[in-house]
């Protein structure tokens, strides 16, 4: 007999349906779902092989990129950010990255733990750089690298990339860029920027499962990893040993996960099969609806305009009104999930996110009335139905 | 208009179906593939959060232990190998790994990476260690850690770790070992062999699909890690910063992979249903029916019957035969797949996994009766019909 004794077994799985318009897990594609439930093959299966080739190819239009190393690194979104660190950071090397939120931060740890010497500059959370504060602080650091976000995911502030790989460029300096909550939302031109180094998630506006971290490198970063004195600091994310396995000569690293690598494949087939202008766009228009009906119900966004990304929103909660008490409700009368603040917006901020599948016209209606609803029983002096009519505005001139 | 042209879009992803009777991924449990393919939650909805803690309490039933830090790392196996060891070794730190396979090898390459001073001990591919040859090795060495494989999936070979462990704490050294083929097919007893740190991988014995890799610590190897003076080389890996996001302050490290979270849960539902006694006991019958039956058509087996594992086994193959024809044609003919041999063993062995749901009747008769004609269709002189009588033996044995 065991010694340590069973559990008591749990009943069946069974998921509430919820409606994820938080800053991920976006709301999956029932076809990518399916795809997730289908049996597996083995990893080194003939149509597995074939499978990793189409979803390399489909990943570089994503991206916009002819780059060979793009492929799916085996972790989620922070797994590709260690893994575009700690494979062009060797011990000693200089790294500038620019923080203005959560995942800025978290570049810094990251790169600290690979042995960078590590200069952050910051702005306040919501706000975006300014590329020639960028340029100074390249000129004084002189860096090997420089990583910045490109959709703040704790702030919805979207940063513009291109202006800065060419100041990185300019000073000999490589430019990596967090794509994870942009990939498949907004434009990411890989190519068309001269980015060097990339990575994103699937969980969010891909409409997958969290569980793989796109990743491409383009030529200057893949000759900063062949010409490496000292080896990858980690076997798991060492990029010359995956991209081996991902290649022609299918060199065993580690068992891909069979399943996750089907629901990328599919959520990227069904990205082409949209084309990524029509996406963007409907991204963008979602967006627009969405915060034109809550400034219509005298809400705040936390993000300049200028700045302010389609997929993930960052709406000031009213004075007194309780965070928790809100999304506990929208959760528990409508299924609907959104986000808590981060950082200094915890507890006065809420995130929404209209991502991949989950960016269209029924989502912005449903959560529009729902929060009308919630604030007005908690005494908050909504104008009744305003947010609706002011999104249903937006549809109506963009149908002319 | 896009710069890079959308690809050909690909048709319905239809995977073929395969019997996977190979060194893993395993045939899954139609269960967990239907838990693969149910509507996420968040990763922070009290769902969730519940069923982490179902999925921890049946962990710890698989592994046999009361350790608090018992949780799922979000990566494959090799990141469950890389976890444990960069969580507990600091630069400079002393590792004595016992090699015998190549799952042995890669933790010398992860150790060395993490700026552990390295001290590797050799048997060949398909042997075990004897304890006493553990014991000179540490006594030399003073070792910090020691790190050994319980089940070689690369040679089918079963390595008795409960004498290495009194040894590595005799001398002061914490045990670390390698269950990624072990959990769920033969014994794992971490707390009564006091195990310090051990990692497995869901896609092998616990018919699981790739992609998380269950990790537990006990006492002495979570105070070594409280007390480190550097922070863990990897941000993505870091138990500490991982226990917090598993347990009851539910900090926020990553975004756990949902879909595989899900199918862990019922993986391991699975086990606790079935009980540990059972599902050892069936492991061991297919797996000596396959013994016997592939002895009985003529075929030799590469490890010792003494240290021979039922849910991977190490075939020679004959002499004058092909290793690629033949898995070809069983994965062309009858949708079987096996693996081939790894490092020596390439081109000389097939290896044959019966685990967790392939592990059952139905797979052992329809491979023997596949490689019989395959290998009779490429001239091998096989005693017609005797491999399957044999089996049949042993199963008619069994039932009395």
């Amino acid at each position: 007999m065991s010694a340590i004794p069973k559990p008591p077994v749990p009943g069946p799985l069974n998921p509430s349906r919820r409606l994820l318009l938080g800053p991920g897990p976006s709301d999956v594609h029932p076809r990518v779902l399916a795809a997730m439930g289908m049996p597996l093959v083995g990893h080194l299966d003939p149509e597995f092989v074939a499978m990793m080739d189409e979803t390399q190819d489909l990943l570089r239009y994503a991206f916009q990129t002819t780059n060979r190393m793009t492929l799916a690194v085996s972790g989620t979104g922070s797994a590709g950010m260690e893994t575009v660190i700690v494979n062009l950071i060797e011990p000693g090397d200089r790294m500038l990255v620019c923080v203005n939120g959560v995942f800025g931060g978290r570049m810094v740890d990251v790169a600290e733990r690979a042995g960078a010497q590590v200069t952050a500059i910051e702005r306040p959370y919501g706000e975006v750089f300014d590329p020639e504060e960028v340029r100074a602080a390249v000129k004084k650091v002189n860096p090997k690298l420089v990583g910045i976000v490109h959709a703040e995911t704790s702030t919805g502030a979207w940063q513009p990339v291109e202006e800065i790989a060419r100041i990185a460029h300019e000073a000999g300096a490589l430019i990596a860029i967090d794509t994870v909550t942009a990939l498949a939302g907004i434009p990411v031109e890989i190519d068309a920027w001269e980015i060097d180094a990339v990575y994103s998630g699937t969980q969010k506006c891909l409409s997958c499962p969290p569980g793989l971290a796109p990743v491409s490198l383009g030529p200057r970063a893949v000759e900063v990893l062949e010409r490496r004195k000292a080896k990858v600091q980690s076997w798991y994310l060492d990029l010359s040993m995956i991209q081996r396995y991902w290649g022609s000569d299918r060199f065993y690293h580690h068992t891909a996960p069979i399943s996750m690598n089907y629901a990328l494949r599919e959520a990227l087939a069904i990205v082409a099969e949209e084309g990524l202008e029509a996406r963007f766009a409907r991204h963008a228009l979602n967006g627009r609806a969405l915060h034109e009906g809550l400034a219509a119900m005298g809400l705040s966004l936390l993000t300049d305009p200028k700045h302010r990304l389609p997929q993930l929103t960052c709406v000031k909660i009213p004075d007194g009104v309780d965070d928790l008490t809100v999304r506990r409700r929208l959760l528990k009368d409508w299924g609907i999930e959104v986000g808590g603040g981060l950082g200094p917006f915890k507890g006065q901020a809420w995130r929404i996110g209209l991502m991949g599948y989950g960016s269209r016209q029924s989502s912005v209606t449903l959560l529009l009335s729902a929060l009308e609803t919630c604030l007005r029983d908690l005494g908050v002096s909504v104008p009744p139905g305003e947010g609706i009519r002011a999104a249903a505005a937006v549809y109506s001139e963009a149908a002319k």
